[in-house]
């Protein structure tokens, strides 16, 4: 199929950094919509792909799904977008369409989704790649709709941190009788805390440091548990309905659990693999806990969000930087050195 | 408060087998219902409590809150049954009433819940004692009524069997829509094959052993997975909405994860400490999947399995047996020699 050549930053190996490169765009088909990428966020599963930590990378990667920019052509059948409009693609490009999920508006549990990088490009018959890039080709299925009154950047972090808190906060029905805590003050954390206060709830922020505290007030919480000082810890023992956990490393779940009430849930979004130390059953059993977990959100899910944002005003606080500095940006990440989510201006590489 | 002195069977050490001894029960309060025992259901619990494993038994302790009998006196305040009935009692005898738990029929998630043995009776000022004795008095709101269709020994262990795994089916809304399946096929676990096959759900049941295949069936199970053949495990990748886990262990929960549907909930029942080995989260986040704990039941609902079980006909599996051999069958219930459950015959404490 008819292909374009694309400058983007991506990388040939875990240990490079990331570069300038080339890479193949599909000419668009019948249902395509051809996107001028103007701002990309930067997220930790980007890092974590570069640098194959989950081992599942094909170099070159090119990382980046929380994609803004503007339509500059639309193939015959597309009718949700038209060329000019300003639109946003989130951590998926496709999914089987066929599948319980797919049907249930669920694309991101569906088995044959297709993420925007790593993922796999049918027509082109190659890998996709992610919006670290000039510009990008995707089913209109999969393009969202952007509230005008929201500024772009801060847009951006909204189609993944955003999502990944907001589909739970979303299914375990949180509103203004909730009582939300939030465990991690990252990219996902501070908007879980805006998204979940906005939604009426009583909003908690767990944090080791008291430095949080300000920060955390300022960005909608009602409190900040210090869970090192045990006395803070007990106060809110059987008080929350919702505990959403975006920490991305393993850690103890089980003094969190005891702050659950009666009915709730533990909802752990940010770390991948063992509950190293392990769950203990007991408080599970003695109050109908559960812990589960949450991947992202559906694309009808995304767009709801996207308007629940327009409506409330809501961006992600970013740091905005130019594509020549994402491996500085990865270390700061690494370090949580940033409020509280980088995004790249896209026209830094066309310099 | 006046009181009476009653034969029971119970135990004043860990290590000491359970023998005869006299217990107190306190003369009828204008709530209360006093009930000459009949037969009562030997639940694993009863042993935890005799020997201590949880390290809160108070001796002496007189086991049993799988309770059947006939009413002998009522209260002046007592509505709700009359001298003569047939009456259950179960595994909570109070509860504090007024909290947010209590209102919601969920006593058995109120802190101030008194259990039938183990708890503290407020009007004796001591603690309180179960089953294996001669008669029990009970707040009325907390007796219940017993369907005139089932038989009596049989129907014991619905008290605390049954109710323990009819709560979480019905919590997480089981009915003919859904496939559930049962890990562990004892007092628990049979029981979790009867109802929820009465629910109209497909149900199976994981077994590392071939030898339960025809009972599991008999039972209303529509298939047994046999956990050791990886294939079996395979060919129900994704496929469940519920399981109930009633293994009395810890033991790996991460293949059983890998079979829940998008949004299943494993729903553990039967093993209260730390899980080991780790629970790993990424098949959690991938799927919205969930693991949580469920205790017992609150009286509503242990109310609803009766009369459910009445319209169905539903009662344990059991072998019913002289307390004189309760210590025996304790020994032959950790080696998982009964189908299903132990029930002790209570005129035998008259001989």
């Amino acid at each position: 199929m008819a292909l374009k050549s694309v400058k983007a930053y991506g990388t040939d190996a875990p240990e490079a950094d990331l570069k300038q490169l080339n890479i193949n765009r599909r000419a668009i088909t019948k249902d395509d919509i051809e996107i001028d990428i103007l701002y990309c966020g930067v997220c930790h599963s980007d890092l974590h792909f570069a640098r194959n930590d989950w081992g599942m990378t094909v170099y070159p990667i090119v990382p980046g799904h929380e994609i803004v920019g503007k339509v500059t052509q639309i193939g015959v059948n597309v009718t949700k977008h038209n060329i000019g409009d300003i639109v946003a693609v989130g951590c998926l490009v496709d999914s089987c369409r066929t599948c319980k999920n797919c049907k249930n508006d669920l694309e991101q549990y569906c088995p044959g989704w297709v993420g925007t990088y790593g993922g796999f490009d049918k027509h082109l018959n190659e890998p996709t790649h992610g919006g670290y890039s000039e510009t990008i080709v995707v089913d209109e299925a999969f393009v969202l709709s952007v509230p005008e009154n929201l500024e772009l950047p801060g847009l951006a972090p909204i189609l993944c941190a955003g999502i990944t808190v907001w589909s739970p906060l979303r299914y375990w029905n949180v509103d203004k009788n909730s009582k939300v805590a939030v465990v991690g003050l990252g990219g996902l954390g501070h908007m879980a805390i805006k998204l979940a206060h906005a939604l009426g709830a009583n909003v908690t922020l767990f944090s080791r440091s008291t430095s949080k505290i300000e920060d955390a007030k300022a960005l909608g919480a009602d409190q900040v548990i210090i869970t090192t000082d045990e006395a803070q810890l007990e106060s809110v023992t059987g008080h929350f309905d919702v505990i959403i956990d975006t920490v991305p490393y393993a850690h103890d779940l089980n003094p969190y659990i005891n702050t659950l009430s009666t009915n709730g849930t533990l909802v752990v979004v940010g770390y991948l693999g063992p509950l190293d130390p392990m769950l203990v059953t007991v408080p599970m059993i003695l109050g109908r806990k559960a812990v589960a977990g949450s991947l992202i959100g559906g694309i009808a899910e995304t767009q709801e969000l996207l308007d629940f944002c327009g409506k409330h005003n809501i961006t992600s606080d970013i740091e905005v930087i130019d594509i020549q500095n994402i491996n500085e940006a990865y270390e700061r990440m690494l370090k949580s050195d940033v409020k509280y989510r980088f995004v790249i201006d896209m026209k830094s590489l066309k310099n």
